[in-house]
């Protein structure tokens, strides 16, 4: 029977929102945000997002007219009641109340600021700027909306059938993957993938997959809406943006020695248990482990993401265990252009040395390599980043230099002043 | 939007059904019906269900109270209005008004009649006995539940997500054939698969997905249900029960021998075109072609059903060519095992000798191998075959002894009869 209403509701959409919900987003963007809101909250941020994978020419696949409907949507939307008492009432890494009352009432009156927009070349020029809780909450749902709108511009020409057997093949190449971990002993794996999913729908999909296909081994989803819908756990914990602001908002080269510790200082305050992860590589891993306080090797885990992950985990495994710390009972996670073949080879070297997690992105949401031709939907690497802060550029150096960002004068002086060596550099898939 | 309406009624059916309408059964079942109908419509039948696949114990896997409620709901149908408006009103072969109104009428009064089922050890004995026309239509109908019901006690242990990748896999296997005979110059094919499909549901999609990934090679379907809804040809001609009942009511040697010439000058009175199609192979093709009258000689086609198809294509354009007939007028239809490679094989070796068509069934409808352990889906050969008429059991020869029926001493007489000498025994594999 058809639901008469329904259709006529679904006709008088203007568009097909891509990004329907505040916290379709990364969950650790609301931590952040909440640091963030605490403790620099007026510092006037910009976001931009960069393709690094200029052969993808975006402004000539994606209609400006639509991404602006888009973009204009989001800023349409605000908190729901639901998701509010969601926010406010789920346990969160085990802890109640994750979020304060203060930062919940400043998040349910929250609309997100304005964007800018400029096509240059075959390219988009976006921009946000504004105060950082504020501006930060866009990164996610821009680039979503950009991944899923090229999506859009490459299936539009398709039939139903061909369309539903893309996605039939989609289905079982995803499933061959969890078919493959499932055989894994003591597996712990995370949905890391918002950023540059297919697209929401797909997403989901492949939550849900992952929650059937791999049972206890699947650890939960870093986004926050379907976390919330399919009842499983929101993981996520601290990212680069945060050393990336502190440091640009240094004043002196000993200040900018200093940040990213500070930025964990502050994180100390507020949380404890799988919270407290150090994600060492903005700066430079090894010198950020050589310098860091006694404090940091008490926390209970370290993120690799960038630079060979095996030689991160290594470095991570000396470093505890020069401190005096068992690495037995730390926490590695893996999030670094992970796929099944990496994810296998990496729990069979580190499982019982390490307590090892995986959060896995870009191949597990948007794995559509090879199933259209010409690979015109095979994920590429977009990225939205803090570039600035209170009008000083921001720096990145990362443990690949491919992943580097910033003025050279600025990187050459962040080098410097972290005392990063040569690196090795590494493709960038995505 | 929930439709509740749909829910509340849905949970109101007692069992799913299999077979919903009895027009879900092959169209030349209705050719024939209607031809049995005019000249034999008092005949006494038996069809009987033999599973030639003695390794699928259907009786363990099928409950039998399952079968009897499928097989009851079966007895249950009748003629749609619109169904009767369609058999009434389509045109069927480029002919208006296929089906006459006096049989019609009967049609519309009619309900199957009773079925006979037993357990035998690990299989089921099920017959129909009746008047030919009345029983004649079971013979789809229980094939289709008997494969589903088996398909289903396969598949009731599996997640939901392994289900849909399951299908998805069986999609994109289908999809990767469609794609192969895209590229075939020329190319008719049409879906044969009704009676060994995997399921109603994924006849359905076969169809569609035929539709838009073959375009106009697609010649239609057996099936006049879906024909009907997807607004497609039906297809079919007539098949062995003919012959064989007819040569079953033999009294005589020389009466015998006639019997198939017999079928067919019934069928010359009624049937033009496309509809004149012989089906030689029921006592021996290369008997039956050497005996023919003339008057079949002119007819449109041969449809080649056992034995080496290559082989059989050849044997025809030899009689016609040995006829005076051209050849390249004649329509050869392959039906007997086909999948993709052998579709193109004979496409690339018949194209322009012969006009050449395909009835791909089992293999289009029900290829389900390899996509779950032990190939518990793996299609079967199943068939539900006219036993007896009148009390004389009937007997099938056909080109493949494999695939020969009926009891010895009236096997050896038939061969007498038609002057069968030694065949070459072929797997047959559905």
């Amino acid at each position: 029977m058809v639901d008469i209403a329904s259709r006529v509701y679904n006709h008088k959409w203007k568009i097909d929102p891509i990004v329907r919900s505040l916290i379709d987003t990364d969950f650790y963007k609301l931590l952040m945000c909440q640091s963030v809101f605490r403790n620099r909250r007026d510092t006037i941020v910009t976001f931009s997002l960069i393709n690094r994978s200029s052969h993808v020419p975006l402004a000539k696949l994606v209609d400006e007219g639509e991404l602006r409907e888009q973009l204009d949507h989001i800023r349409s939307l605000s908190l729901s009641r639901g998701e509010s008492t969601f926010l406010r009432g789920n346990t969160f890494y085990g802890k109640r109340q994750m979020f304060r009352s203060d930062f919940m009432e400043w998040f349910e009156a929250l609309r997100l600021p304005p964007y800018h927009l400029e096509r240059v070349g075959d390219q988009y020029e976006l921009t946000f700027e504004g105060s950082w809780p504020e501006v930060m909450l866009w990164e996610i749902p821009a680039l979503a909306v950009l991944m899923e709108l090229r999506g859009r511009a490459v299936l539009k020409d398709m039939g139903r059938f061909e369309l539903q057997v893309l996605y039939a093949r989609a289905m079982t190449k995803l499933w061959e993957k969890v078919e493959r971990l499932r055989s894994l002993d003591g597996l712990r794996v995370a949905d890391f993938g918002t950023r540059r999913r297919h697209s929401f729908m797909w997403q989901d999909w492949c939550v849900q997959a992952m929650q059937e296909g791999l049972g206890s081994s699947f650890a939960g989803t870093s986004n926050c809406l379907i976390a919330m819908r399919r009842e499983v756990e929101a993981i996520g914990t601290n990212a680069h943006e945060l050393p990336m602001v502190y440091a640009a908002l240094a004043e002196t080269d000993a200040e900018l020695a200093q940040a990213p510790y500070q930025v964990l200082a502050d994180w100390h305050e507020e949380h404890d248990g799988n919270l407290r992860m150090i994600l060492p590589d903005t700066f430079g891993t090894q010198g950020f482990l050589d310098k860091a306080p006694d404090w940091l090797s008490g926390w209970t885990g370290i993120r690799i993401d960038s630079g060979d992950p095996a030689l991160g985990a290594e470095r991570a495994i000396k470093w505890w265990h020069d401190r005096g710390e068992d690495p037995r009972e730390k926490l590695v996670i893996f999030s670094d252009g992970l796929d099944v073949d990496t994810i296998i080879q990496l729990q069979q070297q580190f499982a019982g040395r390490v307590r090892v997690s995986f959060g896995w992105g870009t191949m597990l949401t948007n794995d559509f390599r090879g199933l259209v031709s010409d690979n015109r939907l095979a994920p590429f690497s977009l990225v939205c980043k803090a570039v600035a802060a209170n009008g000083r550029p921001t720096v990145k150096l990362s443990d690949n230099p491919n992943k580097a960002m910033g003025p050279q004068t600025e990187i050459d002086r962040y080098k410097r002043v972290f005392g990063v060596g040569p690196q090795q550099a590494m493709d960038v898939v995505v």
